[in-house]
């Protein structure tokens, strides 16, 4: 299967498109810009939830399901929440044979929907907060797609919180993306930048948009999820008031909060390889397959020999065993370097007589020769080195590929001449700059970093100007 | 809260909305037809599906996401499917801005986006069988909706797979069955029949529809689970060959099988009473709430106690600490009444005194005053009593509600006349007789049951002509 990998070097996109495809984690579908989720791809996105959905609810949070059809007059209600979303919309006009009074829009995002709810549950502080969360698939007309990272139907968790005041909206969409980037990091193993949004990059109907950002190896950024502080936006749109604590009435806070099967393109763009999938061990499905090598003359005494392997290991991890004789061990090595097997357990004859095995690492390909009693820890051992070693692999890349550039011309050469990366320069705050930048370079701001706005000393990187902020640039998916 | 509830003397249904709305389930959206599911309905359907989804992985399947959105003319290419899902559809006819050149019906089912995706994946007899679940929202556009039971979007899960040979198709169909069964009876605690659906009310494109079947309280039929053998209809539609065995070409066998949020509505009408949800233990959220009873001079006292049992407790059950001192202890016990809460613990200055708690059962309303070392081991014992007593309760009331009926004009009296119930009766396996007694009682088949249709010696209730099938006749939901 290896060889049908495009390398990374000839075209990042096709290697991408190979690994999806060969590792089959999803398949292009007869409807445009839709794909299938295949089995071993929903079991990443099964992984995901499960991490997540504990999160949340460890952080005070329930889920609820609200509906998919959307009356399209809710969307208006909120200015810009319709004209960001109204290109992307897919409307149903026919139902039960007939013609509908009012067209029903797909949901993009929920906060419509949920906000005329929350206009019906909320009444008093003692309403408050109010902490939901939804699993659900969303509709966004998009006119180019890419398979995980952008597709018309896609699935993903969206939090929409209702809150007493400002102050405390704000921090629930700060703890939020705290979560999110424990979650990246913790599980998933990709690095990611915590920040605001600038104006022209947040979400319709947002006051601020705060985001992970991670470098894929193709130093290009991709947002891996974001939440929003609404501020008072949908709760004027809907008329969400609430009694105060002070015997006032006073529109309600909110926020909301989502990441996407859009994470597992973070995940194949940041660990993969020429050979197929890395799969951090923590999301991976499985932790290791178990491969007998042997002769018909000795295929009974290796099979025994790797079923006592197994039979220890299946007490304490997630073991399969690949004992199919109609493939090589050649070919089965590469079949599972390309689905992104944590870990292969290679067992001979010599290995039998030794009472050893052989451990191969997905991410370097190191081959560890280990002893009978010691192969359980030593998986372990393999196990947790390699998340660990995932991460900082990434980081360092990350590092690697980030530059401080104050000069226009360098900047301009960084991203039209050279090979790209981020770029973390010094801002006005200007929408003029930003466009400037974007015309020239198609590079945007993707994070204001929150740990590095303090003390900016020097001029926009662009205009020369005072800056006010420093800001990560980059060329993004 | 609880005075708000319909006495279900008064009316069944009224009891029925009442339950949904005041335990929180469920509410009413802006949207014709669709509900809300609340964060109390929503952990229901999450206990439904991490209980189904380990079944399910247990024999062998694995979960996939398919597009919800699905070309028009798929629909049509199985003859009986489009004539029975037509009038249920709901259609896209523009996105992005114009209007698409293929309209797009949201998914009623998946059974032709599947298929058309089969013939991809499907080559040979090693590609299958081929066994995959999808949990997703399906749409159907009902004229009469009712909360859980009947809505114009539902949660469920849609079972596709693809087989070798019409007999592992059939043994799919009926395996998967009796998981539905399993999981009605071990964990809903819901006692339902199975068997086959008469032809006129099998699911538009199988061969043969096989059901679980519950009776409600107000002793008409729910319909909990369907399986499908789809035979090679949906294969030869879309054209899904493989090489056999025997290097021949044949068209792959099928079966389908879901069940849906429907299952809620089948847990409230099973189990629950004039005061609120009864829940089986294993499906409900938490196993008991603390309440302790105190006044203002022993307060600290009392919460100590209840803290010390709340400890032990809190390492083996999922118990709720209700401390509100805004509520009296009457007003929490009806609104854990109304919830469900399988056990609720009163904790008095007495009982302190004395080292016991007052345990009170949800579904009998029995109180057991226990010692303090043994409230632990007594909670365990209620609830598995509870689980079991709940399903004996169901099964003894369909049993007394059953009634073996081979004279018509007792046959039109028990329905049109009497309480209803099942009917057990003989039939000819005509349609004709099946029609004439719809139009004349308004039963219907339910089912064709597994282990009554050997030996069957008799007359059609209806015709008189020597007799088929035993059948189960019943008004259904």
């Amino acid at each position: 299967m290896a060889e049908k990998i495009t390398p990374r070097s000839e075209s990042y996109s096709d290697w991408y498109v190979d690994i999806v495809l060969n590792a089959k984690l999803a398949d292009y579908s007869p409807v445009k810009g839709c794909m299938v989720i295949r089995p071993r791809g929903y079991a990443l996105w099964e992984a995901i939830q499960s991490n997540l959905d504990k999160m949340f609810k460890a952080t005070g949070h329930s889920n609820a399901y609200f509906p998919m059809l959307i009356p399209e007059s809710f969307l208006k209600k909120e200015a810009e929440h319709v004209e960001g979303f109204s290109p992307e919309l897919a409307v149903v006009t026919h139902a039960g044979g007939s013609e509908l009074e009012e067209p029903l829009v797909l949901r993009p995002t929920s906060e419509t929907i949920i906000w005329s709810m929350y206009k019906k549950w909320i009444q008093s502080y003692r309403d408050l907060p109010l902490l939901l969360n939804q699993w659900a698939n969303v509709i966004r007309w998009e006119k180019r797609t890419r398979m995980f990272l952008r597709t018309t139907e896609f699935l993903w968790q969206e939090g929409h919180t209702a809150h007493e005041t400002s102050e405390e909206a704000e921090e629930e969409t700060i703890k939020m993306l705290n979560v999110y980037k424990e979650f990246a990091e913790g599980i998933l193993a990709v690095p990611v930048l915590t920040g605001v949004k600038s104006q022209s990059e947040k979400f319709a109907g947002a006051i601020n948009t705060y985001a992970i950002e991670a470098m894929m190896q193709d130093k290009k950024a991709l947002q891996a999820g974001t939440s929003h502080f609404l501020g008072q936006n949908f709760a004027k749109a809907f008329d969400v008031t609430f009694q105060t604590r002070e015997g006032k009435l006073d529109y309600v806070w909110a926020s909301s909060w989502g990441v996407s099967t859009r994470l597992i393109g973070a995940l194949i763009m940041t660990h993969s390889d020429d050979k197929g999938l890395v799969l951090p061990p923590k999301v991976a499905p499985q932790d290791a397959v178990l491969i007998p090598i042997y002769k018909a003359k000795n295929k009974d005494e290796v099979l025994d020999y790797a079923d006592s392997i197994y039979k220890i290991l299946a007490e304490k991890f997630r073991i399969v065993k690949d004992y199919d004789d109609t493939n090589s061990p050649g070919w089965k090595y590469s079949e599972w370097e390309m689905c992104g097997m944590p870990v292969r357990i290679e067992v001979g004859p010599r290995d039998m007589e030794n009472r050893k095995a052989v451990l191969v690492r997905r991410d370097s390909g190191e081959k560890i020769f280990v002893e009978f009693d010691k192969i359980s820890d030593t998986l372990d051992e393999i196990l947790k080195d390699m998340q660990v070693a995932l991460l900082e692999k990434a980081r360092a890349y990350r590092e690697e590929n980030t530059f401080e550039i104050n000069n226009y011309d360098e900047f301009l050469k960084f991203f039209n001449e050279g090979e790209g990366g981020f770029a973390e320069s010094l801002w006005c705050g200007s929408g003029e700059c930003e466009a400037k930048i974007k015309e020239a370079t198609k590079a945007t701001i993707r994070v204001l970093p929150f740990d590095r706005q303090e003390n900016i000393e020097g001029t926009c990187v662009c205009c020369n100007k005072k800056a006010k902020n420093l800001a990560i640039f980059a060329k993004s998916y």
